[in-house]
């Protein structure tokens, strides 16, 4: 009695804003670690709160933000990032001052400047971003290990209390993630290239191609444009929101794409294994 | 015993030439399928050739081109795509009239223009391409599988016989492998906008990417370019047999690309959204 008395002390009740992929697998991992009760969810659509409900990733749920906010201990808001700022700064209208708020959003530095223009000082939010994730969507997708040895990327500036780090780096933690902190625009440069840019050159290559029978696409073509099956939706905000640093990332790749397509002009052969031998050390030292 | 007999006599020597990646899992494919015996090898690297030996992707061979092909019914070139032409016309020299050969370059109307050109109308060749591979190379990696489901695509001109398309089909059926007939030009095509072309922009991706600790890029960004990692030298004879057709998927992919771009900077949601939407169709359709 005196453990289960001493254990529903330590829990703290966690709420999941938007239980997508992201959302959904924040619960389950949350659940695994045993430190979190209840987890909650906020959703609008009702079918995928039902799927996560019914899959283990929240205990219960609602379409009513205020009401799940109030109870909340930790606040997660795993939507589309262009909907994250206002979510952040209504649920602060409703949660306790001790409120734990933050992100999953891709992007940070729009988000964390709207949140900070937009909330008092003493309140807990600090941008997160864990780099996991999957071309899939829904609770259904969602995955009890999804963070498990990956990187959460937390995003502090000046107006971040030592406390909302502290306590947001153990919450990823407890979900199995490693965590990284960095200012939200050193954030968003470093995404355009790994992250954003990938994206955008799949959905290129996918839209390039002339009508050909799958039978003519080896394993090669459809890893290149794998990316290319994620949410339309979701990822037309991540482009708009990093805008500035996608151009930069894309401007550099068209000059080696420009390179390639000059030393095929003078059928360069030296010019060209010199690019592919580049390529493949760059590749090969990310491993497998 | 007289089974033995007639499996003996049904039984075909296969000259393997070059047993790396394909070359290997040719000869794994041709063992499992008890039709080929004995299964021979042409290498100069001697290290290539102990290790296929070893693997089992070969009974036996040696760097000497004539010795092997005397003895072939069958001959599969698998080497680089600018050696295959000199080879299959030097082994033409030495082997009987009735012994098929073909090959499995990534590119075609080259290769088959000058075997063409270089052999008597008589002979059998007739060009394939089994779209089969992987990004890592030598017959370590060979595998018995490979071909299993895949597509051999064969390239019979106006000068190829009946009976040389008719045995390569079935050669590449008895690896596991369906087969598909097209001009040596329309696979060039083809395959620029399906192969090609992905492998050169995964090349730029890789390359056009500032020094990032790996820790940054999670599983998109390893999918994205992993092919990358091909062979240096492989990958420019390919690119440079196809120089024209690539060059004209990579004008069409430019082309999508500044689509990207413009809608970005003039941060038009709708047309991003749409792009996106057409690429995950294109990509969904294919399957995982």
């Amino acid at each position: 009695m005196a453990v289960s008395g001493s254990d529903a002390a330590k829990s703290e009740c966690l709420a999941i804003i938007g239980v997508g992929l992201i959302g959904g697998s924040v619960g389950l991992a949350a659940r695994r670690s045993g430190r979190y009760g209840p987890i909650l969810g906020v959703e609008r659509n009702a079918e995928a709160l039902e799927v996560a409900q019914a899959a283990g990733c929240i205990d219960a749920g609602g379409s009513n933000l205020a009401q799940v906010a109030r109870q909340a201990d930790i606040i997660v808001v795993c939507t589309s990032v262009n909907l994250i700022a206002d979510i952040v700064i209504e649920a602060a209208q409703h949660c306790r001052p001790g409120t734990l708020i933050t992100d999953v959003g891709s992007t940070k530095a729009t988000i964390v400047d709207a949140v900070e223009r937009g909330l008092a000082k003493e309140r807990l939010f600090i941008g997160s971003h864990p780099l996991a994730g999957s071309e899939r969507c829904g609770p259904q997708s969602a995955r009890t290990d999804l963070f498990d040895g990956r990187l959460a990327v937390l995003t502090p500036t000046e107006q971040t209390s030592r406390e909302a780090l502290h306590r947001a780096t153990q919450f990823w933690e407890s979900l199995g993630a490693r965590t990284w902190a960095m200012l939200p625009e050193d954030h968003d440069r470093c995404l355009a290239t790994t992250s954003h840019l990938p994206h955008l050159v799949a959905a290129a290559l996918a839209v390039s191609l002339p009508p050909v029978d799958p039978m003519f696409t080896a394993t090669g073509f459809r890893d290149t444009t794998r990316l290319a099956s994620g949410d339309p939706t979701l990822w037309t905000a991540i482009l708009r929101q990093n805008a500035l640093h996608v151009r930069e990332a894309l401007h550099e790749f068209r000059r080696r794409i420009d390179e390639f397509d000059s030393a095929l002009r003078r059928d360069d052969a030296e010019a060209l294994k010199q690019l592919l031998t580049e390529a493949k050390k760059v590749r090969d030292d990310l491993g497998n």
